[in-house]
């Protein structure tokens, strides 16, 4: 009889999310009549803008279901290139530009294309931790390195020269960052590419919360050459969550490798998503983002501070994306509990730091203003009761 | 420098489709101004059935754009629980069921979940290249086995008998199939699912076209037990391509690993298209795709007959999918460059069997009946006219 057993041994590495079973908890408590403070969420509460909702009715009328070219639709790939140039004033070939099923979908492309068997690949801890998931998938090594809240929980020049061997095929970074909202500066970035690019490595720069910076210029990796790679996704900044759709640039030698594979993993990215996600260049929908991006910077000024009181040390710089990576050691030393004792106690839902590694993550809570600034505050203050003074 | 040498070896296993060649000098022609017929085309020329249509956008209207859970909204897997138990009268645990981005994404999670590196993967050739080319994604090793037209292109309890080894752990079939639009009986499958069983291998049936099949009673693989696995697809018998959604039925062990992986690797499948999904059970959709099938049909009918009159040789039966599988070696010992220059001097375009394995390949082409009657027609016109007499 088969049975559990029969469970590729990959499968142990590949964890679930932890805060499942704060979510699943939390729904019970809902469920009970509880009101529940989802700081939790990796998702804002902003609906996808009303001019991207448009373009995908108009696409569903016109019959626009059927498959596309592998990489997406030529116009989206050239819409995405002229994002670069005027945002950025990066020319990106559009050729290089291949739209995916969600990041997750760009992900698996640029690492199943480069990955061997046994190559090894660095990663900041915290990290996304799909991220060593997907590396180990392909039945390569995830390098997980300690980053420190004093280096914005971002890997240094330094850790890489430590940390590579002969074994070593890529970097992984993100700027912005989950679960730290930290971010790299092109100084850093430019640093931290000479280094990968002095030992032959590839650099891949997760930009998925590209857009949502609150401090200092906005940068793409791009800048810095054809050779680095780049995914991006229309869920965070663009707000097309559940639409599912990203995308990958990737250096012109390698374009081939990966279109062919996105042949067959995926034949193409979700057609209505691909004509909704036109108009997300358009300047309607770019308003709408910029508006949402200056209610999430608020949420950000108000909360930050906000837990400073409460006793949570943040010693990094949550400059982008919508979270806040905060030690809680001066009320735990084991952040899982305290994350089902908060939701228990005070109805905060929170996600515990071993989500994202396990560098000291018992001691981490990662918070997401992903909800208004008004449940904000009553989860702070709920919060506040609860919490011993610090 | 970086370079095309930096490519994963596994890369060299996955070959693009040879069928983008024609279509790119189809393309071309096109521009040309000439007329050319598609039967090369795995998507048939019907749009997504309007309830699906209308239900999508009321999913849009109703801002359902968000993250849905890993394997699908609860009320999507009941709808298709409940289809198997209306249709085929089979009883199916709804949480057994998840819902994935495509077929594609089914296939996937089910060969990362299994297979171990150099583990062997029993498929009939020809077969979808997909599935050998996902099979060797994750390191293991697909073992193409030599299929006959007078067993209609399917594989045999005395095939699976004689490639088993002690690496072996699953076998895949397909019913319909393509490329070959050929099927599997229940007494078939269910001689096949006992020689798998004894040896303690997973049966993995791609049902992918279920519902097109225009002879002898529809079944279902799920009625041999709840140990065999199934994909399935929203994009052929419910016409929704370009939205990319698909199903696996798991057993109930390997449920936790799928759905781990699927938050790992998807986040969720495309949420419009999950809303719209729950319109394809209502009998409204229904009766749209059996008016659908039924034009299927009758362009099988026609078609068949008519490619053995041109001289082509079809000894297996084509009874579903919209393929017919046909030998070519009566023209030619180079079937693609038969394909290329049937393109160029009759504007038919074909897919020639090399994309489909190995076998006797060089002799074979698939005909897809994707377009209406009146152009197969000519299609065949054009091809009497060029062809030398049988």
């Amino acid at each position: 009889m088969l049975n559990q057993a029969n469970i590729a041994a990959r499968m142990a590495a590949i964890q679930p999310f932890h805060v499942m079973a704060i979510l699943a908890r939390a729904r019970q408590l809902q469920e009970q009549g509880r009101d529940i403070f989802h700081l939790e969420v990796g998702e804002p509460d902003f609906p996808t803008p009303q001019p991207i909702i448009e373009a995908g009715l108009q696409a569903l009328q016109n019959g626009q279901t059927r498959y596309t070219p592998a990489c997406g639709i030529p116009a989206l790939r050239a819409s995405i290139a002229q994002y670069y140039q005027e945002r950025f004033g990066i020319k990106v070939d559009p050729k290089r530009i291949i739209v995916t099923p969600g990041a997750s979908g760009a992900l698996q492309l640029v690492l199943s294309v480069l990955l061997n068997p046994q190559d090894e690949v660095l990663i900041p801890d915290p990290a996304y931790p799909c991220n060593r998931h997907f590396v180990r998938l392909f039945e390569a090594n995830p390098i997980s390195i300690p980053a420190y809240a004093a280096t914005n929980y971002q890997l240094t020049v330094a850790d890489i020269e430590q940390y590579w061997t002969d074994k070593t095929k890529m970097v992984m970074l993100a700027t912005p960052s989950n679960p730290t909202g930290t971010t790299l500066n092109p100084t850093e970035l430019k640093a931290l590419h000479n280094v990968v690019k002095a030992r032959n490595g590839v650099l891949l720069v997760d930009e998925i919360y590209q857009g949502l910076v609150y401090e200092g210029e906005e940068h793409s990796a791009l800048a810095l050459g054809e050779d680095v790679w780049v995914i991006n996704s229309f869920s965070k900044y663009f707000g097309m969550t559940g639409w599912r759709l990203g995308w990958i640039v990737a250096p012109e030698w390698a374009v081939e490798a990966l279109e062919r594979l996105a042949q067959n993993v995926f034949l193409c990215p979700s057609t209505p998503a691909q004509y909704a996600a036109l108009a997300a260049f358009t300047p309607d929908a770019r308003a709408i983002m910029e508006a949402n991006k200056q209610i999430l910077k608020a949420r950000r000024d108000y909360l930050l501070p906000a837990l400073r009181e409460l006793g949570f040390v943040i010693n990094s710089q949550p400059a982008g994306a919508f979270y806040i990576y905060a030690d809680a050691s001066h009320f735990t030393q084991d952040a899982q509990e305290l994350c089902l004792q908060l939701l228990e106690q005070t109805g905060v839902a929170l996600t515990p730091g071993i989500d994202f590694g396990e560098f000291e993550a018992n001691t981490k809570i990662r918070f997401a203003y992903t909800t208004g600034i008004e449940r904000l505050e009553k989860a702070v203050t709920l919060l506040k009761n609860y919490l011993p003074r610090s």
